[in-house]
């Protein structure tokens, strides 16, 4: 059937109204009316074919809830009405090594991402969450907790699961002391899980203003802009989730690590400046990447979210809104994250 | 009391003989007449002050078997005669953290090297192997097993120890795919500890010609500079021993690990060439360095090669051929360890 989106022909181009098909319902699939949907810095990147992979026209959105409205004959974990989730994957063999150990992620024949990924079934690529609706199958779709404010859940689904698959995988816990690098979207909701699970939590930040904000949240605050930064925190940490986008530099921050210490790497996408190797040699340090979390791990962090009242801090924009909203995400000015009223859309 | 030596007195001049001074044995020390010592590529940096916190004199040498010849009034571990050896700490202050876990090369008050080093007791700084006695203190000793030929020992303690550490770090045994990347002092060593610990071991080498090598030490070759060598072996190893000491390419490395593999890097010494994050956000993979071992865990390993009879592959020279032999060892013409034969020092 033939619904509205928003999306882009080209990566000069800005986001506008179109129309897209989606499938019929096979037997396991899932067919959601997408309430709300998540706006992720990879929407942009994607768009602007930042990574050289975009297939156009791109239809971003990979934060995604809604309500089912359909489901198909041999569905058994979701019925008509279930508030659900979809994040940044919709299918993958289900059958490989990293499938079976629920890194989905990882797939051997690569996960099938959200959106602008070849559609091994359908054919064509795949058409992500600002949109009208979704069908998934249902493996792929997860359950919303009804205690979580569902305009603030959508975030969960890759900034969430992006930042609790590390420290749950390093089991982060009580007595730990932790710091996050960048309070973004991914960082303000690495704080909130750090925090849950117990750890000692501090926020690295270039700048003064985030202060208050992690204050806020619980934490504590190392401006790494100050003088004395670096000297006065060398040492300090056993596990620092590093959520920067931008190029930095690691060897600084890998100071700030003690003997054994992890630094998870989860939000990086270009090539780091430079790394001395006695940056890690020094106190056995181990500099790892993450990418979001398998699907049963993502419905855990939904249940540990739950358990714990955690959601994402939003902003609700309308879908016209899109294009200033990816302005100002482009200039970090959200916090921490737009969530686009997908209502405004069938208006 | 003087002792003959061979050092140099600058990052420009060849080693001479020169005399030096050692300390008298104090309670706790073990004095050891030292009969052979191994030849690290490190006594050449140190020496030619490559990295740049040269002391001089520098007389190298952190390879060191001997036998005791008069040991302190406390000293209760060691007795005259007894087979000893030294590796790359004489001292560290055994009270801190690190030094509680056996991690006495991470001691928070810097351990201090067997050469070059601030000698925080006696003044001045350290002086190593390349000399007819060392005087040490006991906890800094370690007992030679029986069974094992005293001449190859030597570079067990350094070269044997930092690839036995990692491995026995990350829990390295049967069914793991280990790949040993560089078949120098290093690297033959750790396919030989690697091979008794029960893992599948491939040498990775850029020299066709060390094929034949990797085999007599049963292990399989991926010759790197082969045209599709790192397509073939993409994501096939869990455990990466990077024993390369020059900047390399760790993007192409890192794409032979599967999911949640492992690098050590225990031999770069110099800035990493560029590092994508997607090489480890792929797949979970993990970068780690690794340096030396623990005291107790120096002894382990001593233990582990004579159980399963572990030595180096070592060429034996005399005293006044270092300097020549230090002109092979930078030209990668040695297989695989230089050791001194100290008694032509005494002549």
């Amino acid at each position: 059937m033939t619904i509205k989106a928003f999306g882009t022909t080209a990566s000069d181009a800005p986001l506008i109204p179109m129309d897209i098909e989606r499938r019929d319902t096979r037997e396991n699939d899932v067919k959601i009316n997408i309430t709300f949907c998540g706006v992720c810095h990879s929407d942009i990147h994607t768009a602007h074919n930042d990574w050289k992979n975009a297939r156009y026209p791109v239809i971003p959105g990979h934060e995604i809830v809604g309500k089912v409205v359909e489901v198909g004959s041999t569905v058994s974990k979701f019925k008509v009405g279930d508030v659900v989730g979809v994040g940044c994957m919709v299918d993958s063999c289900l059958t490989c090594e990293a499938c079976l150990d629920g890194d989905e992620q990882h797939c051997h024949k690569r996960a099938t991402m959200t959106y602008g990924s070849p559609d091994k079934v359908s054919g064509g690529h795949t058409h992500g969450g600002y949109s009208q609706s979704i069908t998934v199958r249902e493996e792929f779709v997860l359950h919303i907790p009804e205690n979580l404010d569902v305009k603030a859940v959508p975030p969960l689904l890759c900034a969430g699961i992006t930042t609790y698959s590390p420290l749950k995988h390093f089991n982060i816990g009580k007595g730990h002391k932790v710091g996050v690098i960048g309070l973004g979207g991914l960082g303000h909701l690495g704080v909130k899980f750090a925090k849950a699970l117990g750890a000692d939590v501090t926020v690295l930040s270039r700048s003064p203003g985030k202060e208050a904000d992690a204050q806020e949240l619980g934490a504590d605050t190392l401006i790494t802009t100050d003088k004395d930064a670096f000297k006065a925190g060398r040492g300090r940490f056993d596990f620092l989730l590093n959520t920067v986008p931008v190029p930095h530099n690691l060897d600084m921050y890998l100071s700030l690590l003690g003997r054994n210490g992890t630094m998870v790497i989860v939000g990086a996408i270009e090539p780091f400046q430079g790394l001395h190797s006695g940056s890690l040699i020094g106190g056995r340090k181990r500099l790892v990447g993450s990418a979001i979390g398998g699907i049963a791990e993502t419905q855990e962090m939904l249940e540990f979210a739950s358990k714990h009242g955690i959601v994402s801090d939003i902003e609700m924009i309308d879908m016209d809104e899109i294009n200033h909203a990816w302005e100002r995400v482009m200039a970090s000015d959200v916090r921490y994250r737009f969530v686009i009223d997908m209502q405004s859309l069938k208006d």
